[in-house]
């Protein structure tokens, strides 16, 4: 940590950031008397500071991290990429993993239609809804538990592992005994008592990125979970919200080699969200993949337009089909598998 | 609502949105052959049909609601300007209500030299954190139910009502014994089950605009609480986030005017929270009165220096007694009065 | 300027830095061998370095700035407010400078009622846009020399200064002719040719923010003036895209005491451009003189539903007249006049 | 257009609208008379209506635009995809433009270390800056004439094209003498004086979308060349600024199919400027083609230590031969060929 005093900041004010950093064992301050400022650097884990208490003290101008906030989420930490195995799944290896299915479960013939398509074309995970979060108290919400008893029953049909949303904490042992990945949405990725409690389970979580939360933020919420001792967290970049009113969100695909650098979790795309039209999909789909994503979460439903939730961004199966084709020619160019 | 075909829509497509409109009763389609496209208006209260299901059916190109989402929240709705009154306390009429304290809950002897200084300037409710969300997992978070008590003593000891954020859905009861008011913070926006529950309750609620929400969706939350029931909702602009580096957030105040306008609901503003600077707080508490504000919510503390939590941002009593002798002079400038 | 070296660099690396600091007259490096990185700080006049190159040397993690890279426009070399007179008016004194008058100038008539109206406020500026920059390139672009010579006549008429702005560098000299302040609209913020071109100048400049720039690029763009020998410059906060659908952009009133602790140059508010909605000109004029800023403009028109620019944010003289006498009241509560 | 009144709209301002309508040679007005409200539709090309002026009109809500407003730029307009030809260079085609070179020309060495590069890798198009716009009035600025002289002579000494930004219309003449493009940077995006010089050239142009300009701004811009006559446009996406600090802005490559499916234009991607880290570079030049981009404009420089400008976002030409060979990996995968 840097901290850079105001000018002509007075001696007492410097000595008590000193003796402030020199509290906390380990910790050693090496003030820097410029000719304009006076700069005190503070050697060891600056992490046992709090930033903002810094801030606050006298004559403190600015105040710089040098080291990440987070730990367990950071490549420094742990260097080797994190894989994590579900069923028949590997999110995180060589293979690309592809999470498809409805946006919200509705019955089991469409559910069965998707699951049918969606291991088609590869995929070991079916996604799909059974509580939706939803802007409008008046919108359609999810089956709920009917939900969950089909995706899970066509999960095993289909020999799938099964992802889905948990929105409220009152819910997670029921949908613990469902679902074999824990999602948590966009709208949650800061509910820190929920992802602190889904950090106590014992089954994977792909983790939204907030649809306005930097990088730093999402990073820490998946530390949340780590600090919690649940280790295996799938990232997933879903767009996020800019000044452009022609795509819902603006799909971040930058996020996708910045956060594998920063951290060794693997990072999965949903581009069906971020963009809600369904004609953007597949372009950002390849994109995604070319990136180096490690997979996507793909929206299909057997017939989008009676969608109950989302229709517009949902792929028919045979676009799928299609888009599915092309993409496996990108993971084949950036040497990975479907 | 206005469904814009696109061009060369099959005719069977327009029949279908046609259909689609049909099925619900009291609306009425109204179909305008152009020279460039169909365009299909919507006679009826449009908030029957799903503006998304419309939108992904076949040959749509674009669709435009006529009508705000939200109706209890809306002005059109009831006309007159919601008016709440808790203990001494009156939101939304003649007088500002002031809402000032710690940000967090530290010790009796803090909350009560916090309480005395509100006091003093004309506060009637003490504000106070026992539960803090916290980006990083591994920063204070709060007293929890001694924080609670603490609260809920000092603020009977100098006879003010008291807010506080409720984060957690399992703690709503044990929040309800001790508060006046409940605070729903800017995270927690859209956590939808926590405002279901809060629209349960008896209790008003503070809600704080999502740090990236549009203001339709901040209306669209208290609608949550409202279609649940409370109809006792005060709304909070707290900043949003956008590319300025200098400011934590941007203080959006033609917000207030603007929600005067669409909704009867009162609207405070937090000046300590969107800006996260002191010096910044009481030009922006004066702006906030003059645009309109029903109220303020403020940070302070006996010693901000030693603050567990956002001390850069908490004003002393002093600060606190020179500022609001300025924001007394805006408030009669605009024929208010503290 | 602090030189945050990556994990791990190897000393010439680190060597490589410290050389190419001391290769600057005056500049002294000072590492400091921490347990996780090397941290070098650089003593003296960092502007001298040039951060861009500096970030791309070998194993540079990271690079901080500690002075601000403007100078001439920091309130840390010229502490004094700057005060500038134009004519009758004063900008950056206790008196709040008032520039109103039509978005375009389009008949000496209405340019007469704009003028009468302006004055009976208090108004010691005209404004009226004679070069129009419009996104759409079949919009009405202004009376050009035509609507310079009508301002003119109409600003001497009333025995006010005029403003206007200058859109191209051709068009500069002609533009001095007949003008007493230079308008540089949001858009050409980062123009810098005109930018130089107008700081050889001898008139103020009134200098908008661009609508998405940061304050650090808003004081470096005066400083581009300043560094060219004008040192007359207003800076004018006129809104900045945001996510927000509701409001054209979003009036950032922080902007306002924060410039005026970075910087010592006057500046003012424009909510009509900023909001773009006339019901909302009164609240954000009132907030902005509230929070501090040292003048508003302020779009009129004697018929706005027949404005070629730009109506639905114009007020009509009545709706000025009942506003100025609230912003009046706003004025005097924070020790200013009108 | 779609002119939505205010609830109980005097039946004057109704006819006032609708008269306002009629007055245009081939729009009809077609009203509504809804339970709620009045809507008014626009049969006709609606692009004769000044949609700011029927805004401002009174008891008029909410107006909403079926068509876009720019003609020339979209593809309704133009339906086949337009290719343009430079020397040896298509962009537009199937084949990948290739835009290499250094961000600023500083020395003929240096021009023609990056043209050997650019030249091994498949570029048929040279880039270098001679007029660079710079942010701090005391950064390089380019080596002005002299450095078209080099990127001239380095052209032709490798039977490259060259492009080159042009920031000043005074300059039009002198860069129109060397360069092959002219390229219009993201600041003048909307100088529209600038935008309609060019469009009197001969020669094609590089517009890159202002760093906050929304797609239909762009798009928009674009028409202000085309209008003037000159219709060979490439569209550069290069990034947005957002809320995200971490990366110097964000690389929207959603802009990439929705801008094809909008316009008949080529559009290129600038990873280099969008990111400004050059680990991200190859990542990004990937998913920009995945994307469907028509080329890729990249950074390079022999020797990025001593780049007098943006040195930390320019590829070795070692590093450029590596991503290169996975790029054309990509380019195929999508049926393109480099």
């Amino acid at each position: 940590m840097i901290i850079v005093m105001q000018r002509h900041a007075p001696k007492e004010d410097i000595e008590r950031v000193i003796n402030e950093i020199e509290k906390n064992e380990g910790l050693k301050p090496m003030p820097l008397y410029g000719t304009e400022r006076t700069v005190i650097a503070v050697i060891g884990d600056e992490r046992k500071l709090d930033e903002h208490h810094v801030r606050s003290l006298p004559s403190v101008a600015n105040v710089m991290a040098v080291l990440q906030p987070y730990k367990l989420a950071s490549r420094e930490t742990k260097h080797e990429s994190t894989v994590i195995k579900v069923k028949n799944a590997t999110i995180g290896g060589k293979e690309i993993a592809l999470m498809i299915g409805p946006c919200a479960v509705e019955t089991e013939e469409q559910t069965r239609l998707c699951a049918q398509a969606a291991k088609k074309v590869g995929a070991k995970i079916l996604r799909g809804g059974a509580f939706k979060p939803r802007t409008n108290p008046y919108a359609f919400e999810g089956l709920k538990e009917d939900g969950l008893k089909i995706l899970r029953a066509i999960g095993d049909e289909f020999d799938m592992a099964v992802v889905t949303e948990v929105m409220d904490l009152r819910t997670i042992d029921m949908v613990h005994k469902y679902t074999d990945i824990f999602q948590i949405g966009t709208r949650n990725m800061q509910n820190f008592d929920l992802l602190k409690e889904i950090g106590k389970s014992n089954k994977p979580v792909l983790l939204k990125r907030g649809m306005s939360s930097t990088i730093k933020e999402f990073l820490l919420a998946a530390e949340y979970i780590l600090a919690n001792g649940n280790h295996e967290v799938i990232l997933c970049e879903r767009g996020i919200r800019t000044f452009e009113p022609d795509t819902r969100n603006t799909l971040a695909l930058d996020t996708v080699p910045l956060i594998k650098e920063l951290s060794h979790l693997p990072i999965i795309v949903d581009p069906s969200h971020a963009t809600g039209k369904k004609r953007l999909v597949a372009p950002m789909s390849k994109a995604a993949i070319a990136a180096g994503a490690d997979g996507l979460m793909i929206d299909i439903h057997p017939n989008p337009k009676e969608a109950l939730c989302d229709g517009d961004q949902a792929l028919l199966p045979e676009e799928l089909f299609v888009m599915m084709e092309e993409v496996k020619k990108i993971a084949e160019a950036v040497g990975r598998s479907i």
